[in-house]
Order: C-alpha cells, then sequence, then structure tokens
C-alpha cells in the first residue's frame, strides 16, 4: 500500500519531506504506475521517467501560485498522483475519469490543458510576464523533453525569452525519445551534452587554471581574451542556449532527488532564464519499459506476471491506420519517386515496416510538422511524390506551410491524417474533428475520406496520380469490410451503395458503414433508404446531390468531424449555389464544442452518430418529411 | 540609359561578367529601383539591398537547373531584373504585370510564390533531397533575412538539414532589420558575431597557434584536448549553427561583389550544409533608404528630386488600421491588463505611437506568430488583457496555438486580424480571405468584422470585455464613416440599417458600406432593401436571420472573404437548421482559387463586389424570386 502517497492531500505537503522519503514515494508512485499498465492503455514510459524530476519541483515550488507547464502532458501522472488526486487515479482515460492530460478543470495545479509539443516555453514566459505586469511574485518553470524541444516554437519563445531576460525556469527532460528515437542535429547536439567529461562543478576548476595561461608573445591582448572566452565557451556545454541569452545549467542525474533539488534552488532565484538539463530514462524504474520504450509509451493491456509483456489478442477488424500503411507500402515498392515524410510518429502510424524496407525514402523530421509539409512541397517541386502522414490534429501545426507552400503553388502533396475524428481517451488535444474544414477552405486541394479499409489504398493510389495536392483522413477505428461492387476511384465521384427515395444518408469515411447498418434497420421497417460513401469532400459529387436533393425525401449528411464549415457545410453552399431545396437536409457531426476523452464509439453515440442514433434521426426526419414533397 | 541590363536575356549572361562588369551593372539596377519609387509604392529598400549579393549568386550558379529560394521574397527585384524581366519591369505590382513576389508562372528561375517568411530553408532542402534522390547534380541554395531567420520553422529546418548533411547553401542576409529594426535574442548574437574581431581569414592562423600550446602539467590530455576544442569553437564565431551540424562561414560585405563571389565559390562545393553570414544594408545606395529603412520598406510615391521624401497627401478616408491602433490606444490608457503584441508588424499595423508610449506593454517578438499567439495566451492566464495584431494571412502561422492555447482554453485572447481581405498590390500571399472560415471552426471563439471605422474601437472595447477568445477582422482599406443611429455591440446582435421586403443584403464588415450604397440606387428603381450589418460572424444573430429569412424576398451575404466554410456558410448552416428555406439565399465572397495582384477596388469589382455588381445581383434575384414567395 502506498502509505505515503495516501497522506498527500496537496502537493505543498512535499515541502516537508527530505529526500530519503522523497525517494520513497517515488518508489509507491512508480507502483501505482505499473499496477495501472494491466487495467489501462495509458501513457507509461514517459510517466515513469520523470516520477523524481515531478516530486523535486513540487517539493521546491509551491505551484498553487508559481506556475508549473508540462509540455505535451502525457507525462503529467506523477503530478496529478501528488496534486491531490491519488483517489481517482485508476479513473485515468476513462471517460467521466481524469484526463491523460493537464486539466485546469480538475485541479489548479493545472493550468493549460496540452497534448500538443512545444508550446510549453511560450506559455510559462506569458504567464510570467502577467505576473510581473501585474505585481505578483511568482516563479514560472516549463519542463519539456527532448522530443519537443526542436518543435519551431521553443526557439521562437527561446529567441524571445532571452530578448526579455525574464526570469524564467525551462526544465529540458532529456530522455533521448521522442515515442520514437529522436532524430536531428538538436538531438545529436544533446548527446555531445551528455558525454561532455566537464562537469558543471569540474568548470570552475578548469576556468581557474586558464586564468594563468601565459600570453605567448604578441598577438594582441585582444586576442588572449578572445582564446580564453572561446575556451570557457568551449568548456560551457551549453554554447547553444548561452548564444541565445538562455544560462545553460547541466547535464544532471534526473533520477537523483537530492541532486535535483540541490540545482533547482540554486536556479531558481537567478536573474534572467535558465535551462536545467535533466537526464533522465524513459520507462526508469521497470525494466522492460526502460529497454523497450518505444512500445511501452502507450503499451496496450497486458499481463506482467513474469515481466513479460503479452498483447492481449484483438479479434476487431484491421485498422485504417494498417491500411494506409501497407498501401504507403506498395506505392513505395512500385514508384521510386514516392518518399513518406512523418513528424515523430513512425510508430503512431505503424510505419515502422516502412521505414526499414525504404530508409532512403523514409523521412522522421521530429516534431516539427512545419518544416514536415513545406520540406515536402521541395521534394515536389523535384519531381517527387511525397505522403505526409500527420495526426489531423497536429497538422494544424503546418497550417501556414499547407497554405503556402503547398496550396498555393498547387504542388502534389499527398497529406495523409491519421486520427481524423475523435481520437478516444486522448480527448481534445488529440481529437481531429477540425481538418474537413480547414482544409477544404484552401484552393486547388483535393480532399478523400474513404469509407472502407480497401479505399484507403485506392485513395492512395488515386492521389499519386494527381498533379495538385491531396488529402485523407481516416479515424483511429477500425476499417469496414463491405461486400459491395468494387468501384475505381474517379474524381470528385462518389459511390451509391443502395439506392432508395425514402431518404438519403450521406455517410462520410467511417460513417459510410454506420449509415449502411442504419439502412438496413430500417429496411425493416419498410424505409427504403439511399446509402453513399461520399468519398470526396472536395469536390463535390454535383450529379449524385442532384439526384438525392431531388428524388429522396431527406438528405442526412454524418461526419466525423466539426460541423462548423464541415462535409454537410460544402453540401450545404453547392445546394444554394445550385438552387435546391435544403429544408430536407440534417446535418450530423461533432457540435460546437470540445468533446471529452472516452471511448470513440461511446463518444459518437452520444453525438448519435451510431446505427441506432442515425436510425432514430431517419424515422423522425421522414415522419416530418413526409408531408413536404 | 541601364547599357548592361538591356542586354542580359538570361541570368546565365552574368557568369562572363568579371567584377567590374558587375558592380557597373548594380549601379544599373540601384537606378532602375530608384526611379521606380516616383511612380509605385513597392518594397524597395530590402531590395536595394541585395543587388550584389543578387549577382554574385547568378553569376557563380545557374539556377535553370540549380535551386534558389528567395525567402519571404519581397526583396525578388534584382533576380527579376537579370532573369529576363527587365523590358516589364515597370508593371511590377500593377494588376496584369509582374508580382512583388517570386512567380513560377513569370519565370523558370522563380520556384516558389512566397510572401510569407521563413520556409526557404525548408523548401531548399526538400528540393536537394528530390534532386539528390532523382540522381539529379543540382546545388541548393535558400537567402533569407536576419527577420525571417528566428521563425520557428528555419529552425526546424536546420535541425534536419544538420542531420541529414545534405549539400545545401543557406545564405544569412543580415542587414539588422526585420521591417521595423528586429528584435530578439537571435539578433543580438548576429550582432556579436558581426563585431568579432577574427574574420574567417584569421581562424585558421589562430587555431595553428593553439596546436603549439603546451600541456601544462597534468590534469589530463583529455582535458587539453577539450580546451583546444573549446578555443577552436570560441574563435569559430557561428557556433549556434556548428552546434546544429551546419558550418557557418562570415560573416562577410555584402556589397563587395568580388568578395562574395569568392565565398560562395569557396562553399559551394564543400559537402553538407553551410550558412553563409553575409552583411548588407537595407536601402544601400540610396541614402535617405539606408538612413531610414523602416520607412523606406515600402514607402508610398514621392518625389526624390531634393533626395526628400514628400508623401502625396490623401484625400481618402483614415483607414481600419488608424481606428485599430487608435482603440488600442485607448484601451491601454484606461486599462493598464491591456497588452498589445506584435510578430515585427508594428509598422503595418502604425503601431509605432503606442510602442512609444506603452514600452512596458508593447511585445514584438519578431516574425515568430506561433510564440505570439502562445504568448498571449499565457499572459491572458496571469490576468492580462492581450491584444495580438497580427495580419489575417500570417496568423495562419499561429493556427495550432489559436486551437490550443487560446480556444481550447477559452483564455480571454484578443486577435486583431489586419489586411483581412484583398490585400491589394502583394497578392495571393498577402491576401487574408481565409480567416472568417478558418476561425469560426473552433469552440469559444467569437468573431467579428467592424463595418465602419467607429466600430472597430467599440469592438475592442467589447471584446475586451469577454471572458474568452475574440477575434476582429477588417481590410487594408479605408473605413466607413456613415450616418446611422448608435446602436452598442451586444454579442451576437447585428445591426439594420434600413428595412425592406423587396430583399436584404448581410454585408459584413466593409461590404456593409457597399451595400448601402446598393441598397440607395436600388431604392431609386423602386425597390426597397433591408441592409444588416452583422457584426458578429460568430454567433450569428438568430432573430435577424429569421426575419430575413421569413420576410424578405431574397437574401444575399457579402463577405471579403472565401466561400468556402465562410459567412455566407455560417448563415446557410443555421438556415438549415433552422428549416429556413435557403433557395431566396446567394452569397457573395471570394471563390476557390486564388485571386492576383492588384488594386483591392478593381479586384472587388471584377468579382462583383462593388456597389454597381451587387446592384445587378440584386435586381437580378428580385426578378428571380418575385415568384416564388
Amino acid at each position: 500500500m502506498p502509505k505515503l502517497l495516501e497522506k498527500i492531500e496537496s502537493a505543498i505537503d512535499l515541502h516537508g519531506m527530505n529526500n530519503a522519503d522523497l525517494a520513497e514515494l517515488a518508489t509507491e508512485i512508480r507502483e501505482v504506475l505499473c499496477g495501472l499498465l494491466s487495467i489501462r492503455t495509458a501513457h507509461f514510459a514517459s510517466n515513469l521517467g520523470v516520477v523524481e524530476l515531478c516530486l523535486a519541483l513540487h517539493s521546491v515550488f509551491d505551484f498553487r501560485s508559481d506556475r508549473l507547464i508540462w509540455d505535451t502532458g502525457h507525462q503529467i501522472y506523477p503530478h496529478k498522483l501528488v496534486t491531490g488526486r491519488y483517489a481517482d487515479f485508476a479513473s485515468i482515460r476513462t471517460q467521466g475519469g481524469l484526463m491523460g492530460y493537464p486539466n485546469p478543470q480538475e485541479s489548479q495545479y493545472d493550468l493549460f490543458m496540452t497534448g500538443h509539443a512545444g508550446c510549453s516555453v511560450s506559455t510559462a514566459l506569458g504567464l510570467k510576464s502577467g505576473d510581473d505586469l501585474r505585481g505578483e511574485k511568482r516563479k514560472s518553470v516549463a519542463v519539456i523533453g527532448d522530443g519537443a524541444f526542436p518543435s519551431g516554437i521553443v526557439f521562437e519563445a527561446l529567441n524571445n525569452a532571452g530578448e526579455l531576460s525574464s526570469d524564467l525556469l525551462v526544465i529540458l527532460n532529456d530522455n533521448r525519445m521522442s515515442i520514437c528515437p529522436r532524430v536531428g542535429s538538436v538531438a545529436r547536439y544533446l548527446d555531445r551534452l551528455r558525454t561532455n567529461p566537464f562537469y558543471t562543478g569540474l568548470k570552475s576548476e578548469v576556468v581557474r587554471i586558464l586564468n594563468h595561461v601565459p600570453v605567448f608573445g604578441d598577438p594582441a591582448e585582444r586576442m588572449l581574451a578572445q582564446i580564453k572566452e572561446g575556451v570557457k565557451a568551449g568548456l560551457h556545454g551549453g554554447m547553444l542556449f548561452e548564444e541565445l541569452g538562455i544560462h545553460y545549467v547541466g547535464p544532471i542525474d534526473g533520477h537523483d532527488i537530492g541532486l535535483m533539488r540541490k540545482y533547482i534552488k540554486m536556479v531558481m532565484d537567478r536573474p534572467g532564464p535558465v535551462l536545467l538539463h535533466v537526464v533522465t530514462e524513459k520507462g526508469h524504474g521497470y525494466k522492460p519499459a526502460a529497454q523497450d520504450p518505444v512500445f511501452f509509451h502507450t503499451p496496450p493491456i497486458f499481463r506482467d506476471e513474469q515481466g513479460e509483456a503479452r498483447v492481449q489478442s484483438s479479434s476487431s477488424s484491421p485498422a485504417f491506420t494498417n491500411f494506409a500503411r501497407d498501401a504507403i507500402g506498395d506505392a513505395m515498392r512500385h514508384d521510386d519517386r514516392v518518399t513518406v515524410l512523418t513528424a515523430a510518429m513512425c510508430q503512431g502510424n505503424k510505419l515502422e515496416p516502412v521505414r526499414e524496407e525504404f530508409p532512403d525514402r523514409f523521412f522522421d523530421v521530429g516534431i516539427c510538422e512545419s518544416h514536415a509539409v513545406a520540406f515536402a512541397a521541395g521534394q515536389a517541386k523535384a519531381g517527387l511524390k511525397p505522403i505526409v502522414t500527420i495526426y489531423s490534429t497536429f497538422l494544424q501545426r503546418s497550417y501556414d506551410q499547407i497554405f503556402q507552400e503547398v496550396s498555393l503553388q498547387n504542388l502534389p502533396v499527398v497529406m495523409m491524417m491519421d486520427r481524423a475524428g475523435l481520437a478516444g481517451p486522448d480527448g481534445p488535444t488529440h481529437h481531429g474533428v477540425f481538418d474537413i474544414g480547414y482544409m477544404r477552405i484552401f484552393p486547388n486541394i483535393i480532399s478523400m475520406a474513404p469509407g472502407t479499409g480497401k479505399e484507403v489504398g485506392q485513395m492512395l493510389d488515386f492521389a499519386l496520380q494527381c498533379e495538385q495536392p491531396t488529402a485523407l483522413r481516416y479515424p483511429k477505428a477500425a476499417a469496414a469490410s463491405l461486400d459491395i461492387p468494387e468501384q475505381p476511384i474517379a474524381l470528385g465521384k462518389s459511390q451509391t451503395a443502395r439506392w432508395g427515395t425514402d431518404g438519403a444518408i450521406l455517410g462520410l469515411g467511417p460513417m459510410f458503414e454506420v449509415a449502411l447498418a442504419a439502412a438496413d434497420k430500417l429496411a425493416e421497417e419498410g424505409l427504403n433508404i439511399a446509402v453513399v460513401n461520399p468519398r470526396f469532400i472536395k469536390p463535390l459529387d454535383d450529379e449524385m446531390l442532384e439526384r438525392v436533393f431531388t428524388e429522396c425525401r431527406f438528405v442526412l449528411t454524418i461526419e466525423e468531424g466539426a460541423l462548423h464549415g464541415g462535409f454537410g457545410s460544402a453540401v450545404l453552399e453547392l445546394a444554394c449555389d445550385k438552387n435546391w431545396d435544403t429544408r430536407c437536409m440534417r446535418r450530423m457531426g461533432i457540435p460546437d464544442r470540445y468533446i471529452e476523452h472516452g471511448e470513440r464509439e461511446v463518444l459518437l453515440s452520444e453525438l448519435g452518430m451510431s446505427v441506432d442514433g442515425v436510425v432514430s434521426v431517419c424515422r423522425e426526419l421522414s415522419g416530418e418529411f413526409a408531408g413536404v414533397l
């Protein structure tokens, strides 16, 4: 039983604890985290890695008034456990329970709901700026992983922090991982810092020796001064940061609580921005996780009686993600101009086999989505056929590059958006519900949503033949394998799976399967409903739409995306242009609010986007419009 | 007469020219640029600054096959002059004439249409990657200004370039400006590099001397090796870049053609990424511009007989921008929690007086829009009332921060979007036509568009009282001063300026004035048209909309924004939800294609969004719908 943890009501209780108590508490927290593993798919290895860091911070600062931002946020579990949420912890990532990310509605200790990487330095700096202007004496801390660190916004924030000289503590949590092994020259730089034999304690010693280096003859005193500065700089591991006006301290062992408390106390009152480089091990304290932190980032539920990971077998259909991965592999095998780009999501997109088979045409640029899209545009201009695989919600990070480098130049970049729809237990920061609207606004982009697993590959093949930008969206869900006649993909052409004039359902993407099942049920009630797989969000299928608007008693659009500006909205625009009567039309989709975390099927059901929900809406519509036409 | 320039048919002609010829050519180009000043508002000082750099590049590379990207692109004029466009040069920035930015449709020498900052390194790297994979021997060069350099995507690209070790030449055009004087710690760092007494030639000498530094006794050979590395590193000015795996060379004088050719030749065949630091003077060669490069960034037309800038007086109404600036100043005077943030657009937003009056609450973060919005969110969370002033098109660069840091947290950040609409001679990269759609997709954000100059201030006051995010959009245009009764701003409430049932025009923002004038004309023809200033894009005015849909013979929405997902689309969504007949509705706005450069009034007129255009549509609608109701 976690004796210490049970007694902690608020993080302020940690102030009275000594290093030994805190180490004991760390052990208890790890036990709780490991216990979670057997009941829940959750972020695991990253949380094991920050236990001591979290305790050290809370034992020194008072984050009821001081400011703490956990970048990305999936390493928030230890923080939740010591900020009054231990009793509810078993509910984490379940609907109505604790969120797997920081949530201001849960606790005053959570300031920002995060989930996308890289913004912590900006928000911590903004908080500090606000507190300073308001005359509040509060300290501000951002904890950011080395995976998130190369995100462009971090550089923008450091550039600004260096100029403002605000008192800001940035803790670089360096675990050498970014879900996948990290990439990029910043990562290599951090590796060099870690292997630098000059640790902080030694530095001042060496600098003292240097002050006795004799001036050898002339070239000039000015030169000597420069040399000395150069030596100091070279010894000072963090030149990259120092050059930006950020004082660098470290690296220090992130699992030594006493050492961390010492260093945090040392830098917390230092004026100006400080970067404290803390080295942690992802998965620390649980051997299988430390040895395979990629698998243990968000492992499936498994039994660990022998410390062995035993993945539970799943009986559901293969996920859209698998179809996408296989289609990408096939495309690369058939055309050596095809490249694939990912922003540190090789694992999430299940692309490891593709990376292994085509290392020269596989580009993981790190959590740098803006660069990924502009880089792809360059490749396309040079005659390649780049496929950018970025989750729907993260692709927002390259919005301006989609505009300028892709849409405006009309370059054949293929954007494959996984997690387009409700992402499930990750919640609002990960739901991908805005892409339909944000993408179709831009000229030149062809937008598609596969209705079946098979269509993923067909659409990718089609996209690779297009001489303009294309976008494919598909959810984190099992893909339907439907018994319907084959029909090749043609630009702006939908697939009418069944016909009937009592109403028509346009079920976009995964909603096609739902629509078919609903129509089957409605047929038993004597309603003959047309079911269309729209396939294309842009351009729309004018012919099909004219037919359903003129022949069917109602038209129902269903999309796993925001209603504002979405697919239904596009249909309305066309209907208005064509002078069709829209009073027979209804739209189902995500309403204008953030949807909490929970199982995708449950969330969809609550929004009426289940077979039963659709059946019930159709029943209502067929009654409502019975007299209209 | 520009004798040399006249003869240049293609940039390849520069290969045969010696340094003296090129210097003479530079003089001719400056004369042409200065000549342009008296006839056209155009980017001026930045172009004067890169003349020699441009000539040096074209005299060494062959950019018919090699790759050249001018970041941001407003410094493209010398490049256009030597790539076969001298004869058409007087047409620059006029409709149907040359664009003021790179344009692939004009020349094979222009690869990407740019205008937004920071993407050049990514696209040049992508081009190089593509050429390498396709087995093409081409070199790749990106020229980027120090103003654009701190943009996050540049860091992302360098991080990737350092890892890929691609042969890439990045030329840092350091003119110490970013329209406004540049800011941030990267800028300070570049200043230090410029004042470093160790120039490239000297470095190897010093390193040679260092190899003779005696080992003084023990501490260890390992330590000595480290010290030497440190010294070398310190002497090597560009540690920030070297640490990222980018070889740094410079700084060199960017107005010495011979020197630049020498250095470019030296680095062009070096393997791996190289950053060549070139120091230029913005406005070089024209004294007034060199002395006041901010004014001369895009100066108004003026006569320079005595080298004096004499701004032509303008008789038009004050611009929306002026109303915004005054409103921001007023707000800051009345509430010391109000801050203002800009991303290097202090001048474009005419905010200099505000910066001067409130230096502590004015934040110019440089061309770092992502950081600007996240930083503002931090300030808002700390209890301030930040106003972010970013052009509509550039705010796309913070799309993910608008999502996560502002909308999801529901924080009271005010986003003021200037240049919302057709930006005129800058063309497609600067038109701000997507914000209505991209903003209304996100929950929690209140979106407004002032119809008059006065409303800018009223709406800002309203926004500052809101406890949630707000957005204001207004165009680069004179603001109407209309003789209509005062009506305070209330959430989701429109203003009906005149009533009539022959039709209703909802004229969003500046289209309100157009709608009123059209209604006046139509009244002369006996048509009694209602005119509504919608004020709110979100939430919509249900009551007003119900009234016009049920009482007026037609409803026409006009917006200076993309029709896809726009204001009219929002009205259609509501109409569908409310079961109103949309067959009486028409939408006017920007169609689904990129609009070229030209005077805003002319472009609008061509899209039918002039008084006459609206009159004619209303006439047609009133005939068309005469029989429907």
